[in-house]
């Protein structure tokens, strides 16, 4: 398998504070968003904090989906990387930050396993409610 | 919870190509590298692919640790992404690159939940083995 992969980084905030309290919405969430990409799930583990915050991954045969939200904050810190180029990473991200209903992502896209690389500045979307 | 995190995204490369494809030896790695840094363990879950290769996450109470190996390419792709400032992502990083006995390390430091930041460029190690 080549090396090569594109992870997405995103934050996202403005987000709907109840879905980001709800283990079972985010799980579900991000179990689609990798389907929605075209992934194939392998391995799902998420976990809910006192008082508040759900982290979790999806690992998918393309690498993975990660996501840890912080309800008091509105925010999301969201990860998608995925191996080779069948799959796009930016779906799923996009997914993510529709069903959050994120007002601001900020997102950088970091290119994995193919050497020393640069890294653009953070792209700033605003959306509206 | 504050949003601040840091993220070390690390690429080993010129890794022991046996533990690379040993899901128990990087299983207990992941977790022991968890620990080692401070961090409390909440999930685990890895899984080993055909024919080769294993990819696996820690989550933990300050956020994750994830990891992607390609023993054909001897290498392997590691994230430690910490939330707040208690525990240090780049102990668990390092911890990894040595039982990997990797012999370059690319790695960078992405600020999160800290709002639009630049990203340093890549810095490049190179260990004896």
């Amino acid at each position: 398998m080549d090396t090569m992969g594109r992870h997405v980084i995103a934050e996202l905030w403005g987000c709907n504070v109840d879905k980001l309290n709800n283990l079972k919405f985010i799980e579900k969430m991000m179990v689609d968003a990798a389907l929605e990409s075209g992934a194939e799930v392998r391995e799902v583990a998420f976990h809910k904090f006192a008082p508040m915050g759900v982290s979790g991954v999806v690992i998918i045969s393309e690498s993975h989906l990660t996501i840890h939200s912080f309800p008091e904050h509105g925010y999301a810190s969201v990860d998608v990387y995925t191996c080779g180029d069948r799959i796009d990473p930016n779906v799923a991200a996009e997914y993510i930050t529709k069903q959050l209903e994120a007002t601001k992502r900020e997102s950088i896209l970091v290119p994995r396993g193919m050497g020393p690389v640069e890294v653009k500045p953070y792209k700033v979307e605003t959306f509206q409610k």
